[in-house]
């Protein structure tokens, strides 16, 4: 088994191919991680949420994690890329106009609030089977 | 759209029936979200691991969160379940021995250690789309 660490270029390409990610929150030292449903817009992840945890981050501009991984169990390969980035709830009117017509809808019940993070730093890795090996 | 919270029960029952989490481990006050194979075994979740901030934080019995979850986005419907424990390394020989017999493989390129996380708390939730809502 080889684990490959991959470019930025690559991060990016991944991340733009998944619809579901989570997002990692640290709430008093404690993680708390979420499914959200999300798109990559220009340089930022963008999905939508209701109040909570992940709106309360966003306000507070908070830095979170955010991740996206894909596994082939039969043939053991995979890779996981991690973002990490301050979250900003989205207020400005012309902003919020045109994230509402993206075709991002909340993995919850209540996405009446749009959220972003830029992609500030990224890293990935891929998991790949060698032939032979166990 | 419906949101439910789900009874701890359910909550153990979802996380027995997959194989793929994430561990969300904090370190510097940022969360680093990693993709581990796992399984429950009695009270525990256990997976393999290499060296690395996993097992940095199962050494110091760090406090780390763990996710699974599953959505079917053609019905927008899915679950997520979240537990908090600290992470351990099983160094005792017998418990190793047992737990190499457990079906259980690294995500990554190397699982020689073997780390748990007593199941202490655990929270989920499950969205179920509504008739007639959208």
């Amino acid at each position: 088994m080889a684990l490959k660490v991959l470019a930025e270029r690559e991060c990016i390409q991944l991340l733009a191919s998944r619809v579901l990610g989570r997002v990692a929150v640290v709430v008093d030292g404690e993680a708390r991680v979420f499914p959200v449903n999300y798109l990559v817009d220009g340089d930022d992840i963008v999905f939508r949420t209701g109040e909570g945890t992940k709106l309360d981050a966003a306000r507070a501009g908070a830095l979170v994690t955010f991740e996206v991984d894909d596994s082939d169990p039969l043939y053991h390969t995979g890779w996981s890329v991690m973002v990490t980035g301050p979250l900003e709830a989205v207020t400005e009117l012309r902003e919020l106009r045109r994230m509402h017509g993206l075709p991002v809808r909340a993995w919850g019940r209540d996405g009446r609030h749009v959220v972003r993070m830029p992609i500030a730093r990224v890293s990935g890795r891929r998991i790949e089977r060698i032939a032979n090996s166990t």
